[in-house]
């Protein structure tokens, strides 16, 4: 990334043509460039910061637009640095021929994420808040939603800096040990040292656990649909979205590939994972096709495990079922099975203590109690939710608290296994520098480019 | 459209996600609505109009998200109404929830170029500068934009006002003759009367002669590339677009149907229609391609008719060519003969007199000389280019002028052949509320509904 001196330009608006679009120039030049694009340049000069105003931009002798602008003079700005924002009519065309003039005039064109990357640099927000714009604008839930706004109002950087300052706390019980060191006193005070890391630890392991849902709130929660070929699986897909996204056909074996496809219940987006039908099969494609439907549901937070009514047995489902829990680790998923077609059977309830896990009756094909199937959903989310609301959403927030958990558990072994002192004072420095680059407050520039590359152009 | 005293919303930027969008708000209660958004009220009350401020908008409890909001007090807005702009963060689901909050709390969804309706219905502009608001958006090219900004700045209505003052002179010098029919005067100045009519028909002529180029310049000049099957014309149009927008292939007729592709030239949005080959075929469906080849060429404003210089002959071409302005007239069209695989001919060059159109030598396939091709078609726009630059370019407006000449005719005929005064005052009258419609000082509800329909929702 480059100096912030320089002045940028984007169109900030979705690309295509709408009613208005705006562009967005930051920068030391951004009035000096911007003004040159209105012959009554006066009518620019003299508007005052944070005053919307009409004006005419032209190039040369040909009118381009009439445009409402505002200048934000730094640092009361977006990214703290001098702003215009030029509303103009949103044809294509005129978009991109105010960004030729701006780029003619002196500005370059912004990359991806630069205008919250100079808010950042210019200390408007540190790095979770710059990291949760992006959020924001990918928010495709109201989950997702609340997550991002949580992030970006300082929810997450506040619980940061409140472990920051319990390790701060233990290096300063630390130093003072290793001042009285010399003269070989024992650790003043080693059971409030060792009462505030277990605290620390319990709070980071919180964190931890909280990614798992924290990442399906954001991005999803995984749902596979899985069951032996012909159950209904795709009809039921189809059902829950309403549409004709998977192929359904009466030859059992036709969905091979795992298709995915989202949906938003009760506020929140759930990821559903068509699966191959698990039997034993021949055909090599679609023995890959069961691979993929055991690797589907290792990833997925919740198995739809779906069954005939009319001619699974209780024996047989238990055996099914059995045979999953053997392959596959399911303590941390929660597992319901789908009794489909009762319609057709005779018995329409299966006890669900006998098989250990949620039952629901349903009829994909006439699209009955499929709400029952909706509401198991949303019940697992709403039994996950945490309560203090910040979870971990962030792959690098992620990254950084296991290994701040790892420092942890190596302070706590080189206290109680008579590691020196001092030696147990550079794992606690390592968290600190952990928890600086987790706000920003340490960075380098490889990670200011992963995260701020992942924006779009103009924010 | 209902009653502009109502409250109406948009989400007024392109549909999708973007760095930022834009809902606009418009009506008697904007104010009253958008500040029940904000938890503390007094931000947005106390903020004056035209000032950018930002605030926090919420639904109960729920931060929704921090926005940007200018007030604009009618009538110093957009559209002449209380109006209030709120930039948000630009994810789908923030867009979608303020407009839901706005909708419950009393707005209504605007309608397709509502905010420019209120403009014209509070004479912030006439008929024509609101339609030019829809056509600027529409544009794809420099020539498009051109005519659009001339017309959204007035320059057509002036054009239109001083048509209206000079028929006005016409009513005016009737009346004096009906005042004193009565004594059986003669009309006081009846030349000056037909020299008035003949400028005014001298001009409408050039206007309704205009929208060809208008339409074309506006929607893209129509070019047909025809000619023998195999010659490459297919190849042509995809070196033109540079892809392959077009089947290829060696097999003559291939292409089937007419391929529709468009491409700015010099700043002029050109259509290109390629066409099955023109020959005698027992094949139905390739009889019905051939069909539409000469539709297409009637449509058309330039021919590029191809033909291959390594086994055509003149006399085959000329003998082509006669076929062509024998079906069709080809008087205001420009035809261009292309002599395609010059790379594989002996003689390269056609003596253009000879078949009295302009050739030019190419190879297709080697992207040889193409340049000479884009340089006849633009050169072609430019010669038609009207030096005052007001050209009609909207369908209604032609219509309305032609029916405004066939009105000057019967003018004509009455005052040459002796109608009497009253009855061809009548025909005055039509004319000067032909052109009331044209500006919108008259207007009825089914032409609002048919120009302000066509405008994307938030304009």
């Amino acid at each position: 990334m480059s100096s912030h001196t320089e002045t940028i330009c984007s169109v900030s608006t979705a690309p295509g043509t709408g009613a208005i679009a705006v562009l967005r120039v930051s920068g030391l030049q951004a009035f000096a460039i911007v003004e040159q694009l209105f012959r009554k340049r006066t009518v620019f000069m003299d508007t005052p910061s944070h005053v919307a105003k009409l004006g005419e931009v032209f190039d040369g002798e040909s009118l381009i637009d009439q445009v409402v602008f505002v200048k934000f003079a730094a640092p009361h700005s977006y990214d703290g640095e001098d702003m215009v924002e030029l509303s103009c009519h949103g044809s294509r065309f005129i978009q991109q021929k105010i960004l030729e003039l701006l780029l003619q005039r002196g500005c370059r064109m912004a990359e991806p994420g630069e205008f919250t990357l100079r808010a950042f640099l210019n200390g408007k927000m540190d790095l979770p808040q710059a990291e949760a714009v992006g959020d924001l604008i990918d928010s495709q839930s109201e989950s997702a939603h609340r997550l991002a706004v949580n992030q970006l109002k300082g929810g997450f950087s506040r619980k940061i800096a409140d472990l920051r300052d319990r390790f701060i706390q233990l290096a300063a019980l630390l130093e003072l040990e290793l001042d009285f060191s010399e003269e070989e006193v024992e650790f003043a005070d080693r059971k409030q040292f060792l009462d505030l890391l277990a605290e620390l630890r319990a709070e980071t392991d919180t964190l931890v656990r909280s990614f798992r849902t924290g990442n399906a709130l954001k991005n999803g929660v995984p749902v596979a649909i899985v069951g032996k070929p012909n159950v209904g699986k795709s009809t039921l897909l189809n059902a829950l979205l309403n549409d004709d996204r998977a192929i359904v056909s009466d030859i059992p074996g036709t969905t091979r590939d795992t298709v995915e496809d989202t949906l938003t219940l009760g506020g929140t987006l759930f990821r559903f994972i068509d699966t191959a039908g698990i039997r034993h099969s021949d055909d090599t494609i679609e023995n890959s096709g069961i691979q993929r439907s055991y690797r589907a549901m290792e990833n997925a937070d919740i198995i739809l495990y779906m069954a005939d009514a009319a001619t699974d047995t209780l024996d047989s489902l238990s055996e099914e079922l059995r045979e999953i829990r053997d392959r596959i680790n399911t303590s941390d998923k929660k597992i319901i099975l789908i009794l489909n077609k009762i319609d057709k059977a005779s018995v329409s309830s299966v006890p669900s203590e006998t098989l250990s896990c949620e039952v629901v009756g349903i009829s994909a094909k006439e699209r009955k109690n499929l709400e029952a199937v909706t509401e198991a959903l949303t019940r697992h989310v709403a039994e996950h939710a945490v309560s203090d609301g910040t979870l971990l959403t962030n792959a690098r927030h992620y990254d950084l608290m296991v290994k701040i958990a790892d420092d942890i558990e190596r302070i706590e072994e080189g206290l109680t296994g008579g590691v020196p002192t001092d030696l147990v004072a550079i794992d606690v420095r390592s968290a600190l520098d952990k928890l600086g680059r987790l706000t920003g407050t340490i960075t380098d520039n490889d990670v200011l480019n992963t995260i701020f590359g992942k924006f779009c152009i103009g924010k």
